[in-house]
């Protein structure tokens, strides 16, 4: 209550358990770890370090997929007995001009092919922002983006997942901010098509989080951790390993499990400082904290 | 939908105009400059600056206010010829402890009194975050702040403006983070007694806000404008001047007004490189720009 930039009311860290929590996770049966958590490794690299700590599945990024082709990349992870949780990213549907959305939805198809060929679970959507100043206008463009997207997608069984991104980024990275808005983006097509990527990191701070989750129920279509550190500096790269930070983990665990989800567990985490960690002591820290923390 | 970092939604600022935007403001007549947005100049060089150069109202901060005294500014203020359109801040609700609750109640009711003392037609609340992390507890704490402060604040003609603040805010600043909580948190109230404060900076993503501010009505107790720069830095100080960054303030003015707000519009901007301006040159910019762009 002195400057504007104090910040009296500062999570003090403690923890407040309860009983709408979920139990602590019996192993790291569920957890996949998502590539950009170790956005310095390559992609064969990360594959062998999960391998070897016991890490059962993975999340792959289309640049890194790209630096080791979409083929070799699908045989070195059936080699390693690693399941594929999700492909990152398509999306991106706004744009300028009408050339520019066709190029956009042209670049998904492809997206939709490589995430066929790995035999990942879900290609997660980010949607995009404004190419102006009219952030209603281009929410309508991911929804033609999504709709133009959803047949070919369902040819190949390879299930959509939208995932709303924190507010933060609504100037840069996604229009779609919350739950809800990804929930009504589902609504025309069957769940097995479209679904919503639950991220702890985008809607922890969500008032409507706990109802917006019941309400997806069998749209969740992955569910991501990783932490919100404090003091925030760059936004992007404010997130943590879980149990640094102030989100309430197995609070929102709860509620996914209690919506019905039984799926994988992304582990993706943005921050130079974890890119910085050796990749071995990384997967080792991140496996440790996962059935901890998580 | 390269690398994790891209950007390739970024907005490229040009204007989107709609029949749904506010015609542009004829003069500066509303215009309340809100001091945080000069951070770095005393109470009484504000209030000779925004006289001198035809800014009728102004936004005062606590800290500021106890350097000058409470009295002096309310001479200096009356003798100037201006308005108070708010005190920022109280709230800061939720604590670890009883005590401590307490003891910001009681803080908020000085805050109260130097609203009364200096006119001010609001006190601003900025909720307060999670002692811990339980950020539904905090709510509830939240809750019962208000109740205690509403009668002492009514007695003394003082309404109380809710601020929900933007979602990057909601671990260290405000658990209150859309327009639809703040508007739940007034609803046990008069709107005479308790209304929301509208920023555009917390509010312009949120895929709710036309029809929040719709229902708001008479509930809307403050408009503040700046604007959103990308790319985003430092989520606190990333505002901008109004006109340089992405939010589409004219869409966002019409909802208000249409909502029948006709009160003061603050100018309220926590920006580094504002901050560096000379006083002289930020005011005559803001009075430019509020007629020019908001």
């Amino acid at each position: 209550m002195t400057g504007p930039l104090s910040d009296l009311g500062r999570a003090s860290l403690t923890s407040a358990a309860s009983s709408d929590d979920a139990a602590p996770l019996p192993d790291a049966r569920l957890l996949s770890f998502n590539q950009a958590t170790a956005e310095r490794a390559s992609l064969p690299a990360v594959i062998e370090t999960c391998a070897r700590h016991g890490v059962p599945g993975i999340a792959v990024w289309r640049h890194k997929l790209a630096d080791t082709g979409v083929g070799t990349a699908a045989r070195l992870i059936r080699d390693a007995g690693l399941s594929v949780s999700s492909l990152c990213r398509g999306g991106m549907f706004p744009a300028a001009t009408a050339a520019e959305r066709a190029a956009r939805i042209e670049d998904n198809r492809r997206a939709i092919d490589d995430a066929a060929t790995l035999g990942a679970e879900i290609l997660v959507l980010v949607c995009g922002a404004a190419p102006n100043r009219d952030i209603s206008g281009a929410r309508a463009m991911v929804a033609d983006g999504i709709a133009a997207i959803v047949p070919y997608a369902r040819e190949r069984g390879v299930r959509l997942g939208i995932e709303p991104l924190h507010p933060a980024f609504a100037a840069e990275r996604s229009c779609v901010t919350t739950m809800r808005e990804a929930r009504m983006l589902c609504e025309p097509f069957a769940p097995a098509d479209v679904g919503v990527v639950v991220d702890v990191y985008h809607v922890w701070w969500d008032p409507e989080r706990a109802a917006e989750i019941a309400m997806l129920g069998n749209r969740i279509a992955g569910y991501h951790v990783n932490d919100w550190l404090v003091p925030a500096k760059n936004v992007l790269t404010n997130r943590g390993m879980m149990g640094d930070g102030v989100i309430e983990l197995r609070r929102i665990r709860g509620e996914v499990e209690r919506a019905g989800y039984r799926g994988s567990i992304e582990v993706e985490i943005f921050n130079e400082s974890i890119w910085d960690m050796p990749l071995d002591e990384l997967v080792c820290l991140t496996r440790t904290r996962f059935v901890e923390r998580v």
